[in-house]
């Protein structure tokens, strides 16, 4: 192994990884503390550390750097973080070096137009304005699929990028078994008496939700000194280095579960970045393993956790201190409204139980539209049927239908599936804990 | 003229004040936001940023092309922008290439232990420990003024990096100006009866002080649409672009003034800043012209107008709508007490017109040491023998004595004169702008 090429590519993609977390710190303070009049000239700083970070990684010399180490990479044992590093950078420069940069421009120009069309088009539930480039953006795809000659199927290309090792084949068959008990249980809950979730509405002070959130992510490991809350229009999570995670929230005045679910979620996936091995920092393998994995991680805690029995023996009586309001209502009747189930327009309204069915649709309909099977022209029919037979609901307008996501509209496809793939791994990743270490309530009752 | 340099010279260079501009918002965000967690890897992300923007500026590329472009933009007239941007750039490199590599490490290296020395040394008032260590900073200063060959004297080498223009020479004869009037002031002032500030002494709760200077700041002019105002532990602006210009303070619980002025203060910087051309965001044109001149635009607005009559006028009912305790307060008093004269031993609390005294006094030392004249075994009790007879103090420990300032302990000399500059300045605006529109105090009694 050639030790002075191992040292240089650290050396390099750590000064590329600098530059990455710095551009994330210009993103989150974009996203909670930029005033209107900073924006346009923010996008053009984050442009312009984008373009390094993209210069080291596909320049010649590093290419040749991780040539001089691959071959002795690829022959290590998984346990060796030098190789692993090795592969993942040459994971991460073929993904940039095999697109030619003219498609790569020419997919920003398109895809920042549509984006464009589609915020106008959507209100007016004008899907005739962005037929066109909703089509032009899936032949895009089409090509830049194109580029990736060992995918067995051109979404496999796109879904390398948010889930690298799952292919088309793969979730197809995870969907469908997952289809196959998902639909008639949707169904029973519809036929079952609804849910009355009234207790969840009331008037609830930002400050109070805030503090009160701050209480549950520093009980279930949020580590405040490294990291932080704050607001931002939509909740996420951010690593700013090993020991700067931060989350933020939104607040509603009518309805605490907004607030309080994001945070929940938000701490699971900082929990997961918390727990990467410091001697990472600053190294590209200092990351989640994909989307469904960080996923699964904040729908562990957010569904599993936050929604249970025995996390709120030990939280709702501090709830009760906080909002009087709940002094009236049962811990149950609270239980039962946060746990509600009822399908649904919206994907990102959804419930835990048809969320997936959500996400199912779009990936058959992403599958089918970059096959050629699926013309763009018929999308938003297939769409209104898709959500009639799967979820009973008749879709009312396009705004509300095949137009709600920004996704493909971004044109970015091969995205969704982790979503789900995340849902499925919570459930299994907590049954293997109970396995392990057995029933876990008791301790979450105790607020351990 | 090569268009084609010139074209490509602002490119380069605009990458560089992208790069300069993300720093200052990680600063930013290190001041205000990040967790203690998250200390030593944003240090480490900042170092690189900085280690990449000055690859950009000392590159052979930049350099060839100023070559290229220097002779026609010495023939310009100051009014076109272009060849002043040469100009600057050509200014700004030869600052950086002048000096070698290895000193300017080794330097770096140096005062950052020296640094550390001082924190430890100065609460036990331990000269000893740190004698040395300043006298090989003094001897790093002198190497480095020794590659400006051009400099008349070697401190104004050091001047140049931030009162560029100004020489020992030209500063020496502006403060024996002032001190020929300025001690007989203070004498004068010290033997006159003394003025009782304790109306300046309450309880004013955190959130009511910053909403107060907010309305201050709003009304002095200073645009929430292009900027922000947050806590840090020392109050400062900085300027993250031409649409992001943001200010800090903080608040003591007992006395309202350190946040008051410090808002004030602040404020002045940001209308400079504000008040640049949009037209050169991203150029490196857009910085104040000098620390000299940029402490002129702050100590304005928070001495000649903020502790003015006219000024409470039309402030002093909002202050006691805001804080009752001024209710049994005539305007009278409270003018007096913000504008106490009285000599003492530290330069950050001193007012207004002392202030200058303690200026001079290290502007004198920096000369004389920097010159060989005075050996630094012999600072400190040169520096009781000056305070005695410039301010007539009795100065009780080194630590409060010529320990009290990080400048020298950081290796940094060549930067107080700026701070006496700016209250001059400051003075000769105020009266030019009088003498142009004449007496401004009805304006500012009405809040214009």
């Amino acid at each position: 192994m050639n030790q002075q090429a191992l040292t240089d590519l650290k050396h390099r993609l750590r000064e590329m990884t600098d530059i990455d977390l710095a551009n994330s710190v210009l993103g989150w303070d974009q996203a909670t503390m930029l005033a209107d009049g900073g924006a346009a000239q923010r996008g053009r700083m984050m442009a312009t550390l984008s373009k390094l970070s993209h210069e080291i990684m596909t320049s010649h010399e590093t290419g040749k750097l991780i040539d001089q180490l691959s071959d002795w990479a690829h022959g290590q044992p998984a346990a060796n973080t030098d190789a692993a590093f090795v592969r993942e950078a040459k994971r991460q420069r073929d993904l940039l070096v095999k697109v030619p940069t003219s498609l790569a421009i020419e997919m920003s120009e398109h895809y920042s137009a549509l984006y464009t069309a589609w915020a106008a088009a959507r209100p007016k539930n004008d899907f005739k304005s962005v037929e066109a480039g909703l089509t032009k953006a899936i032949e895009l795809n089409q090509r830049f699929a194109d580029c990736f000659k060992d995918s067995a199927h051109p979404l496999d290309a796109l879904i390398q990028y948010s889930d690298n090792g799952m292919t088309v084949d793969k979730v197809s068959r995870l969907f469908a078994d997952l289809r196959e008990s998902l639909v008639p249980l949707v169904r029973k809950i519809a036929g079952a008496t609804q849910i009355d979730d009234s207790c969840l509405k009331g008037e609830f002070p930002a400050e109070a939700q805030l503090e009160f959130c701050k209480k549950i992510a520093a009980r279930l490991g949020y580590d405040f000194n490294r990291g932080r809350m704050d607001i931002s229009p939509h909740p996420f999570m951010t690593r700013l280095s090993g020991g700067d995670i931060r989350i933020t929230t939104r607040t509603r005045p009518d309805d605490l579960t907004d607030c309080l679910f994001s945070v929940i979620h938000e701490v699971g996936h900082a929990l997961y970045e918390l727990g990467i091995n410091p001697e990472f920092d600053g190294n590209i393998l200092a990351q989640g393993a994909s989307c469904g994995i960080h996923e699964s991680q904040s729908r562990l805690w957010e569904n599993r956790v936050g929604r249970g029995k025995a996390f709120w023996d030990y939280f709702y009586p501090v709830l009760r201190d906080t909002f009087p309001h709940f002094m009236e209502i049962g811990e149950d009747e609270f239980l039962r409204a946060i746990n509600k189930v009822e399908p649904g327009l919206i994907r990102v309204d959804a419930d835990e139980v048809t969320y997936n069915l959500h996400v199912m649709i779009r990936f058959d309909f992403e599958r089918d539209m970059i096959e050629g099977k699926l013309k763009v022209k018929d999308l938003p029919e297939a769409w209104n049927a898709r959500y009639k037979s799967d979820l009973n609901v008749v879709v009312p307008s396009l705004k509300d239908g095949c137009m709600q996501d920004v996704h493909w509209f971004g044109g970015r496809l091969g995205y969704f599936q982790g979503y789900t793939i995340g849902n499925i791994l919570s459930a299994q990743l907590y049954d293997a804990a109970e396995r392990k270490m057995g029933d876990l309530s008791q301790d979450f009752s105790k607020g351990d």
